[in-house]
């Protein structure tokens, strides 16, 4: 098999960390996306959402989406279970990685595509009254994982999951995206501290 | 257990198609999101996103996200599987799930949300270049799925699955988002219609 990758791009950076935590090595196809090398002939042939990772099977099987790439790998190398245990501690890690993509992920990540003049063909057309509109969103969000992180050592729980990488990886982008971390956010400060100084955050 | 129920919003309707799939009944709580009963301190004690659908279990554990909670059912009803069976079976499943949610449920949520008159206290601001932005973005991602469909039963493959209704709920919500469904993509008008009429499609 092998893995389509888009160097520091945020979603192609949730499997390399998946990956690492899993302590699995998959072979990588280096893509410049700077370039635009996700829309060439060969990626879109893969991929028609023209996007980044694309897990190549050695079967010839597609699979696309970081989160789908990264269930994959759960299957066949169950530990450490990253998905959660049991059908509610399943149902929790889904349920934060959901909130953790679509409100905080999500919303920097529009924040940036939609405001920052690299973006220019990436995003169109940008609307940069959403891209600042996000920013808002994005904060607000941290209140909610504050008060989940005052009680839990990681986003869904106990264990480190998916979600925390999802986490990390959006905090990560608050830079590019010109958001600010706020100060009172201290459970967020002291679980961010704590994964991204695992070894798997260099992934 | 019991499900906090939103009425016609779209995520609703998934988990109720979901459990109409699998042959469960769960008691409904219904609550009046017309008169943002979503925001009320009970469903705001129960889910800090103020959203619907919430599955609140016997001892009191608290999921929420349609898709995390259709996961629960999912685990304890294995049969009929809605998310795919092995490995790959799975990851696909779970890659055209994100597709439809994030190509087409959203671009159809955001042109409704941004547009709308009547979603002027939901979506805060309301930016209807944004949601004219997305209408060009679900008719996009319909030449996909109609290229899909073309050699596919249903979304995913030869199962019906959780992708199917995330798409039969999105093309739904087509009508209330002023989007108009193009003549030539036969492969999902086909799909549409073997999806439509299954039993489940009124939950």
């Amino acid at each position: 098999m092998k893995l389509y990758d888009g160097g520091r791009a945020p979603n192609p950076r949730r499997v390399r960390i998946f990956l690492a935590e899993k302590g699995v090595e998959v072979p990588l196809v280096p893509v410049d996306m700077g370039a635009l090398g996700h829309r060439s002939a060969e990626v879109t042939a893969l991929n028609p959402m023209q996007r980044l990772p694309v897990l190549e099977l050695n079967d010839g099987t597609v699979i696309t989406e970081s989160v789908a790439i990264s269930r994959y790998f759960e299957e066949i190398y169950p530990e450490p279970a990253l998905f959660g245990r049991g059908a509610v501690g399943k149902a929790l890690v889904e349920m934060w990685q959901r909130r953790v993509e679509l409100h905080l992920f999500a919303s920097v990540a529009a924040a940036f595509r939609h405001i920052h003049p690299a973006m220019i063909e990436w995003e169109v057309p940008q609307i940069p009254a959403w891209g600042e509109a996000n920013k808002p969103k994005a904060l607000a969000f941290l209140d909610i994982l504050d008060r989940q992180l005052a009680t839990s050592a990681f986003i869904a729980g106990d264990d480190y999951s998916i979600a925390d990488i999802t986490g990390l990886v959006a905090i990560d982008f608050f830079k590019p995206a010109r958001i600010e971390m706020p100060g009172h956010v201290t459970h967020v400060k002291r679980w961010y501290d704590a994964v991204a100084s695992r070894p798997s955050a260099k992934a």
